[in-house]
């Protein structure tokens, strides 16, 4: 047995409870197995140089806790554990607050899995192309930040985001006409956490919030978690229904209206000019926030969008949300926001009780990119390939699709939404097409009202254009195959795998 | 004017829209200046091979909006806006949720610039040394990382965190006796967050939360934020004391209880192992949950400390809750948690809805570096400085402390704790201090009853040992110069500059 005690005479913790705290440690790590007996309390006063009494302390307290018995004539014995009967597990569900409780059975859990096991042909993410992630760049620049601003680099910053990264977004933000100063924007961990920010600075349980229907499942899931009443507005191709959102404004008075409003996820659909302004009409009128998420707006294929409603807006209602994840790459976890002024303190401060500030050398990397002009660079390749995905995607549609299925060809983004002939179960299709090794997103995640069950969202961007082509007439068949046994799809209610992002 | 309209025929968006949408953005821009005659109909639907009525809709909707007025003779202009008379602003605080309102006055809203600003002599921060952070090993592992698994590392992972830095995690932990197997460990970006996870998964509005008195305050923040009734528990020699803690357990039903027992955030104190054996008898006859922080648990100086109530918690009651922070630097945000199982599911989805996953790069970097036994180097390295750094410390306040002041000398961790002289206001004194150079953390920042007036925090990691000496001095020079005034000084109430972390 090897006891190796050392004591500190100048600690303020008395010298028994010394002794007693590292026999306790190496009873609880296993070194002290049970049945060993511990030295005799005036031997191991002699080994510690203290007085008896102190040894007699420090086995009284382990005794009292179990951890030792002691018997005349046999010493100071390690205690056999009481077994391994548990004591009675905790009930954390009991403890839950409403937020917990929702989480229970959360709607997408099975994201990671499909996650983790990317197919052949995916076309379930929202994934920005792999292959063109500027890895050597990155290796490049993050280098020369560590060995030349380290030192600073890796302490704390402000919750607002690193100040030269700021700058940068502001400029970015000018090629979509906003004009947005350094200091009204806020540096996100990814932009889900723009959603959780404005969520938790504007809403309460039984708040409403209006939402295009379908709309991302990610705003769909934090919303819930919030307790609000999700109230979505039908899409049609110039986007957000203007005279649905009108009726529903003079029903109800929601917190916030959140829109996707260019090359929307998961229809692909980009607001008119028009709508854009009935909307910002409307929002000032009955005085509704909105967040208008801008993922995608910088991946135009062919000419830039309608503009953002952030350029559009005069009464500083429209919060904007953006994120590196689709432009560059989302394993880095980099958004922002730009905020009205009035707001932007509070984001701040809603930031840094969510996580301090984000990770800074992440935020230099992409800075010193956007600032070398790679990120433009970056921007050109991407629409390129995009564009040739979408094609791909399309052309393949044409050629396979059988009758009765349809979709939409976008001007930009990343997905195409088709729908499946007749009654056709796409959560039903989907398990059939991973089974093939195709993967897509079943509509139903995207509708907080559970319909969209013969949509299905087609992502163009993760595999290169070859794989969409081989994908698309995989599914095609896989369809035909379905619509053969048309009935027996049509009565399939399971709702198990469904993906995200 | 060189309008530049692109129209896409394949697009479902109808041609007089994007005829409208392009002029729009050029407007808006400013690009089409007002006053600007646009092509007549006729003219503009021959340039762009159009029907004239496209170019009538397109005209007629700019129109509708505002945007250019039309005059029989003159034809289409670029209309004046309306002028820098600002519409109504919105009004953000009549929106707030109640933790919205909460943050409108942050305890702690100077910190960033504090935090900007470092001085010569500070000892106000929790920041590991940065002259020690590993940036050539940092920029090795990052390149390997990105030149030869980029293409995966970039993309999307599990909410819980990187399989591999869960295992590194877990191996980890084993050195603090703690058996957590990588599917109990949730990865976060920063210990911030997993107090934020907790919270929002546990906590209602009037709910009750036991925590140390004085304690870390960005828990005080977080907690109340959530607005959560705080109950202190006062810290002596030997940390919370336990005979308090059942008095209140006996009058309240905490929803949780907080605590560092290992050289505790603000005051350096290590709990006994009979306080840490009665607290969690406490916690389980109670039911009372606990939220372990072991931020600087593996930061001793002289042998390991008393072993995490996580080591030996048989109920599940408790979760342990760690970082990156404290042992290699805060700007990479990384921490994590290990959670009892029946939770950890749901601390995953939460953390799925506030950030969908931590950083990938970061994640996987410090998994390299622990794997490559470069963490246990380092550890070694910063335990022999921080030792320094208390010895320093502790050094210059027995030789130049007046009369009166008290302090301990910590066996781990960041910080000593001192009482000034008399009723010597520590909010007045860090004016003073800062003026000299010198910074450290006021008392009541750490007091969720707003106690602790004449408390400072010291932090001997951030300065080397020589400038902390010439702090320290400076600093009593200071006391003894607020000593004289003591009249004046004892009247000030005011709490301005009240610094973070």
């Amino acid at each position: 047995m090897d006891l190796n005690i050392k004591l500190d005479r100048q600690s303020r913790v008395p010298l028994y409870m010394q002794i007693s705290n590292q026999i306790f440690r190496e009873i609880n790590s296993g070194a002290l197995r049970p049945g060993t007996r511990l030295p005799a309390e005036r031997k191991m006063a002699g080994l510690l140089g203290v007085n008896r009494s102190t040894v007699v302390n420090a086995y009284s307290e382990l005794e009292a806790g179990g951890y030792v018995s002691s018997h005349v004539g046999r010493g100071t014995v390690v205690a056999v554990p009481d077994g391994p009967e548990k004591v009675e597990t905790f009930r954390w569900q009991e403890m839950l607050s409403g937020q917990g409780e929702s989480l229970i059975n959360p709607y997408n859990s099975a994201m990671s899995e499909l996650l983790c096991q990317r197919d052949l042909f995916t076309m379930d993410s929202g994934i920005a192309a792999p292959d063109l992630y500027p890895l050597k760049e990155f290796a490049g620049i993050t280098s020369e930040i560590l060995m030349s601003e380290g030192k600073t680099i890796l302490q704390h910053n402000c919750s607002r985001g690193l100040k030269s990264l700021r700058e940068s977004l502001s400029s970015l933000m000018k090629t979509r006409d906003i004009q947005a100063s350094p200091e009204d924007i806020v540096v996100l961990s990814g932009s889900q956490q723009g959603l959780d920010l404005i969520a938790r600075l504007l809403l309460e349980p039984g708040d409403c919030v209006v939402m295009e229907e379908p709309c991302f499942l990610g705003a769909i899931d934090i919303f819930r978690a919030y307790g609000v009443k999700l109230i979505g507005v039908p899409v049609d191709r110039e986007g957000m229904m203007a005279d649905r959102l009108e009726m529903i404004l003079k029903r109800v008075r929601p917190k916030l209206i959140y829109t996707i409003p260019t090359f929307q996820n998961p229809t692909g659909v980009t607001m008119s000019l028009s709508r854009r302004k009935t909307l910002l009409e409307l929002a000032g009128r009955y005085q509704v926030p909105v967040l208008e998420d801008d993922a995608y707006g910088l991946l135009y294929f062919d000419r830039p969008p309608a503009p953002p409603l952030a350029s559009m807006d005069r009464s500083g209602t429209v919060i904007y949300l953006s994120t590196m994840s689709k432009l560059l790459c989302p394993g880095l976890r980099l958004g922002w926001m730009a905020v009205p002024p009035d707001l932007v303190r509070l984001v701040a401060a809603a930031k840094q009780l969510a996580d301090l500030h984000s990770n800074n050398l992440v935020q230099r990397m992409v800075d010193i990119y956007y600032r070398r002009g790679l990120l433009e660079e970056h921007l050109a390749r991407v629409r390129e390939r995009y564009a040739a995905g979408r094609d791909a995607m399309i052309g393949a549609l044409t050629q396979y699709a059988p009758q009765g299925m349809s979709w939409n060809s976008p001007g930009g983004g990343f997905y195409v939404w088709a729908s499946l002939p007749g009654n056709l179960s796409a959560t039903r299709l989907l398990q059939e097409a991973v089974e093939r090794k195709v993967s897509f997103v079943a509509g139903p995640a995207f509708y907080c009202s559970g319909r969209g069950g013969n949509r299905i969202r087609l992502n163009f961007t993760y595999a290169p254009p070859d794989l969409i082509h081989q994908g698309i007439r995989i599914l095609c068949r896989v369809i035909k195959d379905g619509m053969g046994r048309a009935g027996e799809v049509r009565s399939a209610t399971d709702k198990e795998v469904l993906p995200l992002v």
